[in-house]
Order: structure tokens, then C-alpha cells, then sequence
């Protein structure tokens, strides 16, 4: 092209020919806007039309040599802001051109080009803001991981310990018969290292520490967790049935050989009828007063026994959950011990095993099914510390109600709900590491020019991963707050902490499903090979949204026990008219202290733990004074009150959630203004603002349907939300090291780039 | 208990004694209570207080006698409301306990007992609202699979019938080399049946019928994943790569044993540093004009091919894609066939294989890595549709850019995204079926007295699954509409069909991950059973997110092309002012239309298909001159326009999910219009404004924020949300059994209760 005049099209001409996102279509933009040009002559006009004919393209050559004669005028005039600065230059200042700015920005826009975005495509950029934000630990991650471990450090280190051993490095092996033996194994190992009978009571060879337990459980889960659930089958449910619902012969006849795994057990309460509504199993325990015997049998097919851990293959004995029933009336359930095979395997009389077989996950676990026919056993075998039969052959307990012994019986058990959320939070923390470290090597794409740029750099990866590391860190914090207060417990506050387990099991474990769902995906193809691992963790943990109780039913359960204490603190709600105005009291009260407060945007009100705190109590009091009302409306309508709670099932898991939110802020709000090192602090108020944010955010459309929040605010929320992703990010790889994975556990190849 | 007036007390001690909610504390109140009472005198005071003592409960017995006369009560008292209508029948009218309401119902507040709840202790129901609901069919299953299957019913059915075949029934072995192998025999029956090669020419063996071909993909996933991935890495990937990037010579020397499967094949682009941006990949293919040949090499460790299906074991030849290099200089990225292996498996000179070993799912097809070393191939075989190398040894493109040049050729295998999310929506199918069915059948919890009740009749149930129903039959409606656009394609119209390919394949993939781990969680410990197959359905589609282009860079595009889109249809975006007018304008033009409609909440109106369209548009419109609005003020402020993309990529996904959403309900609303059969109509008509509310009930937040919803009006919709769940529920298994997946296919025993 020897005319300068027309070399101000050169850089539309490139770009045209060079996007991938311009057609035929733009061509004939270009064309008939060529056309339209009076300023151009006929020759003109010609000349410029031979170089937008799709039938006779430029030659590769003659592309690059645009791209040269653009990229010298880059260099001359590098303070040029936009494309049709590059077309003066290259027109040589021509004065027709300098006047064509408004109909060359109208052709920009026609051909969907932003001239100011464009122009970075002759641009090279090699620093970028998004190119060199890199990792930078602004803390010491060893203290950070002593806060962590608190007073467990010696237990943790103990069993990281023995899960680093080359014994314990991971069955790859797809045959389940091989996996089971392994994990068998791996439990007797550390039963010899006395870690299974810990919490038993001394004087049967245990450690009387169940604090220590829960450490247990949690560090083991950065390991197999196969090896974790068998662990808590035979350790947890099998020996802690014994020790919690047995009395002292039983411990006599039992514990010690449970806790060296001498003898190994199930917990036989699922039935396949029955598993959330577990109080209407249908096996039964029928007492004959002649042989001072019960007869265990199963009805029909569906009062099975299912999915019980360690009864295909290896337990001998069970824990058998059952109708006691005497002289034809029906005494509710009960729990008795009951023989299923003996050492060598062979199964005992009127046993009947199946197989669950091949599972999503937890392939080490043998599952199975029990059915019992006719099984005698012992009267000094039922588990009597709630209930008996006495000499007379009568049934005796200091619970009157069945259905009450039962629930009692089933707390003392509420351990299972705080060991499966603790195993959970550490498949998460695994899956994090992973998936963090990955994306801190991991490069993708770049600027024009520059070299690809780490993939945690990008703003969808950091909010994908970042706010979930933010509510690990959280539910960390919730976890140590419900282990204190269960290791702390007095007889009143038991229902109270029940409730908190029920709650935090759940939100635990479908915080873990979410945070290793994101994981995967943010690992790519390399998070869909079993070597890294993500696909054990998120198999693995995917039942622990169901088992020791579905989340669904669990939720309900806390939102129950919220109700009848909301119930409690008020005097009088008799009345309709009082209730809706407690309602409006809740609904206003805070609002009314600070009026202003709903549009406020300034960053320090927005980071502060006041607003925070107040909005996650609002919501929490809002939902449930107004699930109260709406289940009380419902009712004076003519509702049967089964049906209303139905109507209200929605609401009743927001009831749950929104007070489950609120106690883990105030423990991470607790917990970080206890900390005395400088530098944990900070990174830990940025994680716990983003976990306060986040959950804000979440939650927008309820704040702003209340009238709590109005959208200057919620949009200002959600540009801190980023800001503070952001910032965490040259932390993040830091923040997951300080949770002290093993390397042999993480194992993730991935994780070690 | 003699004293009547005393057994106003009973139907409260009953609930303290037996309900599993009340404590200690309770006791204590009671106590504190009867303790104030300035009514009863000392004597009633001591009776009262013995039957609230700790330390000697009642004994069953009498927990019986005290609930066999609350029941008789209640028969005499069927209207009873409360309980304290209960305790004034049982002191027989008495004057002093009838003017005692306000007291009894203020310690029944301070115990945490709803009198109108705790009254349903005592009662039995066995009709509630919730009991009786159950399956009854309003439609013609057969006229709505009519529908669904559409011009495509013959091959469907033909499918169908052939993996219904007993050698078709599903490989249980874990052993990945069995899988392997079964898969590919399944895939040579296909081949046989004629299946493979139905989109190739006639002339080489095939039907020239790409629409089938989808079908035939959409059919197969309801059989075994891993046998559709191999099918699709075969004749999709492998065979089309041949013939889109490959010209007659190819076709004939290979393409008809592609399409027999007599030469198994690969499609290898991926290489482990660069997946997402592909564009970057580093295999050489360097010209030697002295030979005629090309010789391909891997330059380093991660430059190795990577994921790459049918390589670990099958594939004998493999499309490579390699930077071409001609007399040092690089050419950019084109495709070359390659040989593999012999017939016999032996590898080929220069060719390392590796094996991806175990992945989460679709363990049944062999990825494996691909590293060259001077591989040597003759000229003929670099597929040279859009790229040659001449006589000369001089390298020819009708496509200049080496940029375009490559997206021109991916864009020919746009195909690909139209059968895998096809392929997911299957999976998705199959998952909802079985949940469905399985709720429907599972009996859990019920009415006092009453029998357990469907699971799938709980509110909750319901709002996990139904919703998910409505989506699935959206999507489907959606991709049919993308086929079409392919099938019917013109060149103009290429970038808008690859944009909504990317994004379909992205909302649908996403879309199948949702619905199947809701599956999985609704079926319990059930749907964890690998025989149920939502492992495998689950696991096997979990990399469909990932594949074919990670969903999350596809969003992107799909964002970056809207804003293309947006900018052509303004003539002037020169200036800040005029993209805040256009803006301003989008904003308030749909709201200034109907100024009340912002706090309408009449039925009529919400489920109006206008009212939804509207909704959706002005969402898509405001979104996307919000993020043009926002990149173009970040880059004035003088960001990079990369920098200012990475800002702004949260936005991007939500610019490309408002377009989607809004694609999808129009081709939703479009397909039922033309429905003729009523009954199918009706209950499409549900389904479609059920998706409609859920997608804006979902998006509520921004709809708050943006002021074009008032906070009257999404609480309105979230309980027409409900509605619509709990209507649809009685047809929700014909809506699954439309479907018509082959029962041998859906295999789950729970799905056939």
C-alpha cells in the first residue's frame, strides 16, 4: 500500500482478518462502508476493496508485514490510547483522517470493535497487574498451624506420624477384596498403637480421652477414609454402643478386645425400610422368661439390617438395634449384642450376611446386609444401661417413654456428629491444598505477548476457590466450639448441644461436598485422575451428607429445637396479634438503631465485626420469628400440624442454616480475638471478613427482600467480596500449608509441581 | 390420680415425659410453676410435684394409663384445638382450670409447647393433605415421548433396541482392562449396526446424516458413558477430524475403516501444559522438503499429548495437532495423521505411550499421553483442508492469520459441543428418573397413627427434585433448538451457532452436575450403591464440565461474543455518556412500560409467558450493558483491557447465563406453543413457567437490586414456586417415564420398587 492516506484502515483490515470472532459479515461492513466514502476516489476506493475480497484473502506474509508497520507505529507513539490513534499515525497525521475520528469510532463500533480494547492485540504487556500478583506469605504458617492444632499438637503429631510410614501408602488396587484386607490391616495397626481404644475407660485398657478421639479421627482423614470410617465403625459405633448403652459386665465381657481390635464389630441400626425414621425398625428381640434368652429375628426382607459397616466381611459381633418384645407387647427399641460369625469367618446360626457390594466410595469399608432368624441369645446380652428385664421377667427403665429412651439412648451417641464433620473439614482442607497449589503453578493464557499467567491469578478462579477457604477456616473454628462444648457438657445443656451436632454435621459436610465439587473442577482434566486424589475425596465423603443422618432430616430436627426455645423466651403467644408483633419488633429493632445503616458502603463499616454479627443475628431472628408465625397461621387455619410443617419444610432449613451461620461467626469472631501473633491476626480477620461477606452475599436477596440491606450496599458488598479474594490470594498457598498435610497423605501429584 | 381438677396437668406431663425435645429444664419449670400456684393447695401441690421428680419417674405402665385418658378425651373431644381444651375436659369443666387459660397457655410457652402442635400427640391421622397426594397421570406418556423424540423417533428407537440387547447388559468388573475392552466391543457392534459412520459421505461407507449421529449419541448415553466417550473419540473426534480438517485423499484412505472401526483412532490436541488455551500447544511438525515429509516431535515433558481417549490402548492412528514449522519458521498450530501402533499393538517408531490409569469415571475408555520423537510422516498426511504445504515447499492458506486459521478449524468440530451436553442431559435424565420413581415408592416418616408417606409428598423433596424435572425438560427444549441452528447453519450465521454451542454445553453440563448430585442425596444411602448407577451417571459426567472445552473459559467466550454483539447494535460508543445513556435507557425502558409491575403479584400475572420473558430480557439486556459499561470505564481509568477483562470475569459468566437463560425459555415457550394434544400442553405449560420462576427466583438478588422486583413480589413467587412443585409432583413419574429410557438401561433396582 503506497498511498498513506488508506493506511489508516490497516489496523481495521488486521484485526478483521486476524480475530477469530469477526465473519463475512464484517467484511461487508467494511466493504460498504468503503463504499460510502466520498473522500475516497474511485482508484482509491478499489485499492482498499482488493484487500477486503474473501475470495482473494492477504497472504500470510502480507498480514505480517501489516502487523510490522502497525507495531513501528506502537513504537513511535506508545502513549496511544485506542486504534484509530495507530491510523493517524500510520496515515502520517493526514489531515482527512484526523477529521474522520467520530465516522472511523462509528465503524468500530459497527464492526463490534472497542477501539481501546483493540489496540492491545499490537501491544505487548509483560507486567501486567494480573501477571505479577504472586505468592508472598505475610505470616508464619507454623504458628498459624499451632493455633490450628491447639492442645492436640502432641496427638496430631503422633498419628501424622503414623499414617507418613511406607506402610501406609495407598492401596491403589480397584479389587474391593484386596482394598477391605488393606484397610483391615491399617486398623490394626493403629489399635496396636493404641489410637482405637483411647477413649475407653482405663481400667479396660483404654485411654479415658475422647477429646484425643476426635483429634484421632480428624488426622487420620488427611489419610484413607476407608480407614477412617472403618475406624469409627469398629472404635466409634461398635465399641462406644457398647460402653455408652452396656453396663459394667459388658465392658468386662467386651471392650477390652474391641479396643485392640481382637474383636471386630458393627453397629446394626439401618434397617432397608427404615433409616432416617429409624424409631420404626421393625427387627425384634423377643424375650423368652423359661431360657432367660432373647430371639432376635427379622420379619421380612426390608427389616433387614443395611449398610452396616464391617458385616460382610470381617465383624463377629453387633450391636443389634431391636423391638424388645415381652408376653406380645412391643417395649420399643432396644440394643442388644448378638454373634455374627465366629473367628475364622463361619457365619453363626440363623445369621444371614449379603453385600452391599461396590459403592461411589469408601470401597474399603465392607457394608453389608444382616437378616436373623431365630438367634438366641444370652438375657445378660441386651445392653441395660437405659433399660432391662428384670428377675421377674418385667421390663424395668428409669425412661418411661420408649420413644424418650430411645432418643436418649441415640444422644449418648451424638459423638458419631461431631467425629463425621471433623473427618469432613479434613478432606476439605486436602482437597484445598490441592487444588490451591495447583492453581498457584498452574498458567494459562496472558496477557498479549507476555508469558501465561498462574490460573489463581484469575478473578473466577479466586472467587471459585478463595471464599471456600475463607468458610474452611470458619468451620474449623465452629468444630472446636462444638467439641468444647460436648467435652464440657452438663445434663441441661444436651439437647442444646445435640441440636448444634445435628447442625453442624450437616452444614459441615455439605460445605465439604461444595468445596471438593470446586476443587475438581478447578483442577481441570488433572483433577479427574484418581492420582491426585480429588476423586477418593469427594467419593468418599459424598455419603456423609446421608449417613449418621440425612442433612435434610437433620436440619429439620435443629430448626424443631429452635422453634421450642424461641417459644420459650417469650412469655405469651396465645394470640396472634402478640407473635406478629414480636415479629415486626425482631424485623425493626436493629434497623431502627441506625437508620442509616442500610445504605452505608464505606469499607470499615462493611469490614467490621459489629455489622457483621448484627446481620447474621438479624436474619437468624427474622427467619425464625417468622417461621414461627407462618407455622401458627397455618395451623389456626384448620392445618393438621404435620401438614403445616410440612408446608413450612423450605423455611424450616433456613431457620437451621441462618443460626448455624450465626454461631460459627461468632466463634471465628471469638476465636481471632484471642490471637496474640501480629501476623496470624490479619490474615485471619481478611478470612473471616470474606466468610461474613460471602455469606452476605449468599443471602442477599432475603436482606434485601427485608428491607435490611438496600443495593448500594449489596453491591458493595460483592466488589469487597472480590477485593478481599484478591488480597488473599498472594496468602492463599500459605493458608493451605498451614493446615500440615502430610505430603504422603496429600499425594497429589498435582500439589507437588 | 383422683383429684379431676389436678388432671388439667396430664396432657403436660405426658408431653415432658415422653417428647424427645424436652429436658431437665422443663421439669424445673413445671416445678417452679406448681410451686407459684396460689390455687392449689398443699396437699395438690405435693401430688403434682411427685409426678415431676427426677429421681422417681413414672413407670411406663403409667405413661399409658396417663395417654389412655388424654385419647378418650379427645374422642369424646374431637374438636379439641388445644391442649388446654384437653386438660379443661379432663378436670371435667372445672371453673377454676376454665378460667386458667392464660396461665396454662404461658407455662405451655415457658415449656416450648405450641398447644395447637402438641394436641397432634394425641391424635391420629391418617388422611393428612400430605398423606394422600400420590402419582396420578394427567397426560398421554406416549404422545409426550412422541414429542420429545421428534423427527428422530425411528433411530431412537433402533438404538434403543440394540443396547437393550443382552450383550449390551452393563460390565461390573473393576478391572479397567476388562472395562476396556467390553467397550470396545460394544462399539464394534455399533460400528456393525452401522451407527459409527451414519454423518460420514455415502460414498465412503456412511449415511451422510450428521442430525442422526446427535441422536445416536443423545440414545447411547443412556446406556454406559464410557461406551458414548469411546464412540465419540472414534467416529466424532477421531473420523471427523478427518473429514472437516482433511480433504478427498484422506477420505479415502482412511475414512471408511474409521467408520467400520477397522482402524481404531485418537484425536490428540490437549497436551499437559496447555488445555484451556490450546492455542499455545508446543509439538512440532517440521517440513523436510527433500523428503516430502513431516517430522513430529514432543520438545519437552509437558508438551506431551495428554487425556488423549483411545490411546492407552486402541488407537492405532491419531489427528495431531502440532505447530507446523517450515524452514525454521513457525506456521502455527495445524493437524497431521499419525500412526500409533500396528494392528497387533506393537508402537510405532518414535512413539511413547502412557497410560492415564484410574479417573474418577469413564474408566472404560483408554486416555493415555502421547509423546513424539522424530516421528516421521509423509506430506500427504498433514489434513489440509485449510492449510498446505506447496510444490515448493512454501506453506498455502486461504486464511492469513495463523489465529484464525486455527479457530476456523476448531470451529468446524463444533459438533462435539453439541453432542456432549446432549449426552449429559441423558445422564441427567437417568438420574431423575430413578430418584423420582424412588421417591414416589420409599415410605418415610408420617402422620401420628397414620402410615409413613411417600418421600417424594415432603415440600422439600419436592423443591430438590421437581424444579430440577422442569430444567431438564428446558434444556432439552433448548438443545434441540441448538441442532437445529447447526443442521441449518449458513457461514454468516457460524460465530453466533459456535457461541451458543460453547454456552449450551456449559449451562447443560452445569446443569446435569446440579441434577445429579441432587439425585444422589434424595436416594440416600440407596443412591451410594453402585448398582443404583448414580455413581457411575455421577462420576462419569463429572469431566463433561471440563472436556470439550472447561465450562468456565467457554463462558467467557460466549460473554466476550455477547459484548461483540452489543457493540454493533449501537452506532456511536465513543463516548462514556452515550454507553451510561444506553444503559440508563435498557434499564428503565421494560419497567416504564408498566410502572405497578414491579409489585404485582396476582397469579395471573406471574405465571404469564409475557411477565417471564420480559424478566428474562431485561436481566440478559441490563447485564450486558453493564459489563460493557464497566470494561470500558475500567480501561479508561487506564487498566490494560487484560487486566480489565479479569476484573470484570465474574460478570462475563453472569452475561453469559442471562443470555442462556433467556435462549432457553424463549425456545421453552416457542415448543409448547405448538403442542397440540391438551393434556400434553397443560402440563408442559407447568413445567415451563416452574422453570421460568425457579430461574427468577434463583436471580431474585439482582432483581431486588436493581429495583425491577419489589420484595412482595419474589416472596410471591417462591410460594408459586412450591405450588407448581407440589402440583407437578403427581405427574412427576409419567414425566420421568416419558423419557423412555429402556428399563435394562436404567438397571437401578430402586427405580423398579
Amino acid at each position: 500500500m503506497e498511498n498513506t492516506k488508506l493506511k489508516a484502515f490497516l489496523p481495521l483490515f488486521y484485526i478483521v482478518w486476524s480475530d477469530d470472532l469477526l465473519t463475512q459479515k464484517e467484511l461487508k461492513t467494511l466493504k460498504d462502508f468503503i463504499d460510502n466514502q466520498s473522500w475516497l476516489s474511485q482508484n482509491e476506493q478499489g485499492e482498499l476493496m482488493r484487500m477486503v475480497d474473501i475470495s482473494a484473502p492477504p497472504s500470510r506474509k502480507q498480514l505480517f508485514q501489516w502487523k510490522t508497520e502497525i507495531e513501528e507505529g506502537l513504537k513511535a507513539l506508545p502513549e496511544a490510547k485506542d486504534i484509530f490513534d495507530l491510523s493517524v499515525w500510520l496515515s502520517k497525521n493526514d489531515k482527512t483522517i484526523l477529521d474522520l475520528e467520530p465516522v472511523f469510532n462509528n465503524l468500530e463500533s459497527n464492526l463490534g470493535i472497542a477501539g481501546e480494547e483493540a489496540i492491545s492485540i499490537f501491544k505487548t504487556f509483560e507486567n501486567t497487574y494480573t501477571s505479577i500478583h504472586q505468592t508472598v506469605s505475610s505470616f508464619d504458617t507454623q504458628k498459624l498451624t499451632d493455633l490450628l492444632d491447639g492442645d492436640y499438637a502432641h496427638v496430631i503429631k503422633k498419628v501424622k506420624g503414623i499414617i507418613s510410614r511406607p506402610e501406609f501408602i495407598y492401596e491403589t488396587s480397584t479389587d474391593i477384596n484386596v482394598y477391605r484386607e488393606k484397610v483391615l490391616q491399617w486398623c490394626k495397626i493403629l489399635a496396636d498403637e493404641k489410637l482405637g481404644n483411647v477413649a475407653y475407660p482405663k481400667e479396660y485398657g483404654g485411654g479415658d480421652n475422647i477429646a484425643d478421639y476426635f483429634a484421632i479421627m480428624e488426622t487420620l482423614s488427611y489419610h484413607d477414609l476407608s480407614l477412617v470410617i472403618k475406624f469409627g465403625v469398629q472404635f466409634g459405633l461398635w465399641g462406644m454402643s457398647v460402653l455408652f448403652l452396656g453396663t459394667e459386665k459388658h465392658y468386662k465381657k467386651y471392650l477390652k478386645s474391641i479396643g485392640t481390635l481382637e474383636l471386630p464389630g458393627c453397629f446394626a441400626m439401618t434397617e432397608t425400610n427404615h433409616g432416617s425414621n429409624v424409631k420404626g425398625i421393625e427387627t425384634t428381640a423377643t424375650y423368652d422368661h423359661d431360657s432367660q434368652t432373647f430371639i432376635i429375628n427379622t420379619p421380612h426382607d426390608k427389616a433387614q439390617k443395611e449398610y452396616i459397616g464391617n458385616a460382610a466381611k470381617h465383624g463377629q459381633m453387633a450391636t443389634v438395634f431391636a423391638k424388645l418384645i415381652i408376653e406380645g407387647k412391643d417395649y420399643g427399641v432396644n440394643a442388644f449384642v448378638v454373634p455374627l460369625r465366629d473367628k475364622k469367618g463361619n457365619l453363626s446360626k440363623g445369621i444371614t450376611i449379603g453385600d452391599c457390594g461396590h459403592k461411589m466410595g469408601l470401597n474399603g469399608v465392607d457394608n453389608g446386609t444382616i437378616s436373623f432368624e431365630n438367634v438366641v441369645i444370652p438375657k445378660e446380652d441386651m445392653l441395660d444401661r437405659f433399660a432391662s428385664v428384670n428377675d421377674y421377667g418385667e421390663f424395668e427403665s428409669p425412661i418411661p417413654s420408649d420413644n424418650r429412651r430411645f432418643f436418649t439412648m441415640l444422644g449418648t451417641l451424638v459423638g458419631g456428629r461431631i467425629g463425621i464433620p471433623r473427618s469432613a473439614l479434613s478432606a476439605a482442607k486436602s482437597g484445598l491444598t490441592i487444588a490451591i497449589k495447583y492453581g498457584d503453578q498452574r498458567r494459562q493464557f496472558g496477557p498479549e505477548g507476555g508469558s501465561e499467567v498462574p490460573i489463581l491469578n484469575y478473578r473466577m478462579h479466586q472467587r471459585r476457590l478463595i471464599p471456600l477457604l475463607a468458610k474452611t477456616y470458619a468451620m474449623h473454628f465452629g468444630l472446636q466450639y462444638l467439641t468444647n462444648r460436648f467435652l464440657q457438657k452438663s445434663e441441661t445443656e444436651m439437647q442444646e448441644i445435640e441440636a448444634i451436632a445435628a447442625g453442624m454435621k450437616s452444614y459441615v459436610t455439605w460445605g465439604t461436598r461444595d468445596i471438593l465439587q470446586e476443587c475438581r473442577e478447578a483442577c481441570g482434566g488433572k483433577g479427574y485422575m484418581s492420582e491426585n486424589r480429588i476423586d477418593a475425596l469427594k467419593n468418599d465423603t459424598e455419603i456423609y451428607t446421608t449417613f449418621e443422618g440425612d442433612n435434610t432430616v437433620l436440619m429439620q430436627l435443629v430448626a424443631k429445637s429452635r422453634l421450642a426455645e424461641f417459644r420459650k423466651s417469650f412469655e405469651n403467644m396465645d394470640k396472634m396479634g402478640m407473635l406478629n408483633y414480636i415479629y415486626e419488633q425482631t424485623r425493626t429493632a436493629i434497623m431502627q438503631k441506625n437508620p442509616m445503616a442500610t445504605r452505608k458502603t464505606d469499607e470499615a463499616h462493611l469490614l467490621d465485626d459489629t455489622f457483621h454479627k448484627n446481620a447474621f443475628e438479624y436474619r437468624e431472628k427474622v427467619i425464625l420469628a417468622s417461621a414461627a408465625k407462618r407455622l401458627k397461621k397455618l395451623i389456626d387455619s384448620g392445618l393438621e400440624s404435620y401438614d403445616a410443617f410440612n408446608v413450612a419444610q423450605h423455611q424450616m432449613i433456613d431457620v437451621a442454616n441462618a443460626y448455624l451461620d450465626r454461631l460459627i461467626l461468632e466463634q471465628v469472631q471469638l476465636a481471632i480475638s484471642n490471637v496474640n501473633d501480629e501476623g496470624t491476626k490479619i490474615i485471619l480477620t481478611k478470612l473471616k471478613q470474606l466468610f461474613a461477606l460471602s455469606q452476605i452475599e449468599k443471602n442477599k436477596g432475603w436482606y434485601l427482600e427485608e428491607g435490611y440491606m438496600e443495593a448500594p450496599k449489596t453491591k458493595a458488598i460483592r466488589k469487597l467480596v472480590n477485593q478481599l479474594c484478591w488480597e488473599i490470594r498472594t496468602d492463599a498457598v500459605p493458608l493451605v500449608e498451614a493446615f500440615d498435610i502430610p505430603d504422603s497423605c496429600l499425594a497429589a501429584p498435582i500439589a507437588f509441581l
